[in-house]
């Protein structure tokens, strides 16, 4: 997804709405330890803490004997704007796209940390409504799930690094690696909405400068409903477990677009995708270029029933000539192309996004 | 530790000697996929590791049944100076940091994830040797430690994020709260040397206008010793299991200085600190003061036999009128003084470093 609207201008406007004049009670004024202990009860338990958040580390239960481990940033500019969404909305996002990659390994969320870096003239309140969206998606997504531990640090880029962690509950992981020729190609979760939403707020949510706005935004949000789905994903988090449990041989995310991954999913696992349009919904190209979907992209043996979230979107069709031992290396359209199909026909649309080539720092 | 050195100025300049006009081999150029594919060989391999980096998440062995987890943030301008720090002293320093949180549960630190947000004509280069810098860490302070994932974003402000893990092997995880009256209290490691080859930098390495500058930092290091456990710290990682198993009742990683620190631990067992100058080397009020010296100090029974690493520094003497549930909670000089005392004299001295407080985003 490129981020080629201009930056909000200059520091403070830069968070707008965040740094008016008048907040006084800041990260500054307030200090490390007072808004620690406003944001300890804001934030959700975890079902699964033996020692919380307040000493050097937390103490999680593996029962299973394993854990599943991701982590993902999120930083104002390149990943979001405080003009177009709220605390609240940034602490959901940051939530839900960690559990995704959770589901994704067909375990169940069961924790996260989260290590914020802010401007010290960040208002306390900002923390406080980012320590909600965190509470509420955990609450919505993934019931049990909470949060075990953090740091906050100083930074002129708000930034947010989660890492989340999840149980397997006996169960194989489901890797990128394991899709076999014949199987069923089948996707839960929307494909396409969140790019469709952001495309919304590049275009209409903008002041004169071009840069984001918020009350402009409160607008094209009431008149595009997809707006809601870029600003507070719902990945289907449950459906993770259920495609594990379905026998899924390989899963992912779908973060940079179902092309892209799906040819991630495909050089892992050394064989090839197609695609049918048909089942795309009403606009395929935008649904296979997407980005920040979040949906689950699963196969199946051609024999298994598929789990109620899921549906088919496609076949894996053969081995090329040579498998791609890392599904993280496809990078170029090439490979792309030489993975993914779209009804027998090489995929050569716009796909994926890479957060060096598409990003200009001085440019948002 | 206060970070009132002007910063290094503009954009480009900020990372002095890392964005020379000349580098054409950067993140925007080689893109995600590529640059992966370049550190991952480089970076240490955990033998917990069950699943590696390359999926949607890893997947670690817990033979214990549960973990340890600890995530800390080190931020370009606030936290390390690229004029002072070279890419491997910095992925030194944000392992050795994190290393320490888990050695002060009690546990031996077996997994690191690490998500990096840099701007894009960050050369590749810089990426390789943090990637350096986090295997020599893993490999001279925690071997069998490594990393199992990770994360690349952009952002105009160089941000680590690192988490690590720990196995407790069987043991009770040594918390902040659990100091007695009578026990011993001990550390092990370096006290206030860490402060000293800052403020050596601060003084000493910046160039005509205040800012960070390498060559002069290459000098002051080479006359000031104290300038390598400023940039690369060596914290005790192996006495943490060692105090855990000989009975450690309460510990944790001095990273704000010793005064402050001891009086969260006093504050979260209830108890109050003694401390012996005399114990406290040649420069008492430094050892204090500090900060950055990721020491473990520790809690012993009085017949306790002190690990080899630890020596005793002081005595719990007993509780005041209120415990603070929270060893988090302790933010003003007035509680330091109310928990720790020196040679029977409550600690008036200066305490501590908070993040927001203690930095001016304008000026460094």
């Amino acid at each position: 997804m490129r981020c080629d609207v201009p930056a909000e201008p200059g520091f403070r406007s830069a968070v707008s709405g965040l740094y008016r004049d008048e907040v006084t009670d800041t990260l500054a004024s307030a200090g490390e330890a007072a808004t620690l202990r406003r944001i300890f009860p804001r934030l959700p338990r975890a079902a699964t803490a033996l020692v919380g958040p307040g000493d050097d580390a937390a103490v999680v239960a593996a029962p299973d004997g394993r854990y599943v481990v991701t982590t993902d940033m999120m930083i104002a500019g390149p990943d979001f704007r405080w003009g177009w969404s709220s605390p609240d909305d940034v602490g959901w996002k940051a939530a839900a796209t960690n559990l995704a990659d959770i589901a994704a390994m067909g375990a169940r969320p069961t924790a996260l940390v989260v290590a914020i870096a802010a401007p010290p003239q960040t208002p306390v309140s900002t923390m406080e409504g980012i320590a909600d969206g965190f509470r509420s998606a955990c609450d919505a997504l993934a019931p049990g799930c909470g949060v075990v531990g953090g740091d906050l640090s100083a930074s002129e880029a708000f930034t947010l690094a989660v890492t989340a962690f999840g149980d397997l509950e006996g169960r194989r992981p489901v890797l990128r690696s394991g899709a076999r020729p014949g199987d069923v190609v089948a996707i839960a979760g929307t494909l396409g909405e969140a790019a469709r939403g952001l495309r919304a707020l590049f275009a209409l949510a903008v002041d004169d400068h071009g840069a984001p706005d918020a009350s402009r935004a409160a607008d094209v949000a009431a008149r595009v409903p997809e707006v809601a789905v870029q600003r507070r994903p719902t990945p289907p988090i449950g459906a993770g477990v259920a495609a594990a449990r379905a026998g899924a041989t390989a899963m992912l995310d779908v973060s940079d677009g179902l092309a892209l991954d799906a040819a991630r999913l495909a050089g892992a696992s050394g064989v090839r995708i197609d695609l049918s349009s048909g089942r795309l919904g009403d606009d395929p190209a935008g649904a296979l270029a997407g980005g920040e979907d979040h949906a689950l992209l699963a196969c199946f043996p051609a024999d298994a029933s598929l789990p109620a979230a899921f549906r088919a979107i496609g076949t894996v069709t053969g081995s090329p000539a040579q498998a791609v031992p890392d599904g993280a290396g496809i990078s170029g359209a090439q490979e792309v192309a030489a993975r993914v199909s779209v009804d027998g026909r090489p995929y050569l649309g716009p796909s994926g996004w890479d957060p060096y080539a598409g990003w200009n720092g001085a440019a948002g």
